[in-house]
């Protein structure tokens, strides 16, 4: 199965992806990855393991369809089955997740349903909780709302800022992510009303 | 410390307190057991580890003033200084609390904010989360809301039903429950904002 990965950042998720896709055995390559912005650290690194990119800025299309059937057609182009979200600051409509149905993950700093949205370190902190993690679920068109694949939970400690705990929380982001993926691509994955039950 | 607990029906929490409270060294020891209901099996438990028990039935009071009037009687006649509701089935008002400002616990059976209410279990199952857990929180006017003292994660297994998953949750309360009632009778807990401090 090919993944293609959109990023607007440094993509650490993307390459933790690519490194799995790298590994003998692993059931999925990756086909290209996508930035929205033409300055994302991302980018070098994905060019420096060897793998397509593209950048499709939102300001050089007329609108957010155009965009996104930009996104769509060069995802496609490169017989992406599985769209992986990695630190891609914008939310797709119900028009380019049509295009993909069932087929686009995202993480999430946090054990979802708690703290969607954005800045989730710093509230889970100021929210007290003793626990956080990660969720890599499948995007629907409501955020950080769609069936959980996977999670994994870590403890917030005395003292933590946001900055500790993301750093905690992103090890595990490593670990889940690709492991989403080869469940995906080995098609384990079923969406029973809104959880997700893995076959053996 | 001398912690007063409030039930309503078998009490394994309470229980759990009160072996907690039995055991050398512990800085705190058990009221008495109060139970909204004369059918309690708590009851019959509390009365069999030599513990004091009151019957205080809400349909023999003339509104919740009056009921609860009496429950904080009978919790300042056995000098309790800290109140922990485990398994009590019924809101407490803000004119209760007052009575014990900052001193009434409640265990919930999530990793709050997740599943705040009734039948949380099911809840977590039917979300699809892979991890749930419990919480040790300071009680507020707002149900499930207040200031989180401990937590413990459990893993959501698939193949779990509510019963399962509550049992696997249960083992936990009756771990954080009396290391939060340790916590507070040493005086190591702050509220700081809407998060607990837990001092060395």
């Amino acid at each position: 199965m090919r993944v293609g990965i959109l990023i607007s950042g440094r993509g650490s998720n993307m390459v933790s992806i690519a490194e799995a896709c790298a590994s003998p055995g692993f059931p999925a390559s990756v086909g290209v990855v996508i930035s929205d912005s033409p300055v994302a650290a991302g980018l070098d690194r994905a060019a420096s393991m060897g793998l397509s990119t593209a950048v499709v800025e939102p300001g050089e299309h007329a609108d957010r369809t155009a965009f996104e059937r930009k996104l769509s057609e060069i995802l496609s182009a490169h017989d992406c089955e599985l769209v992986c979200l990695a630190g891609f600051m914008r939310i797709l409509t119900s028009e380019f997740l049509a295009d993909f149905p069932g087929r686009v993950l995202n993480i999430h700093p946090s054990l979802l349903p708690s703290f969607p949205g954005l800045d989730v370190q710093r509230k889970a902190i100021e929210h007290g909780v003793r626990f956080s993690g990660c969720t890599v679920h499948f995007v629907t068109a409501e955020m950080d709302a769609g069936p959980i694949v996977l999670q994994a939970a870590v403890p917030v400690e005395s003292g933590d800022d946001p900055s500790i705990l993301a750093a905690r929380i992103l090890e595990q982001e490593h670990r889940i992510y690709p492991e989403a993926v080869r469940l995906m691509a080995e098609g384990r994955l079923q969406i029973e009303g809104r959880a997700v039950q893995i076959s053996p």
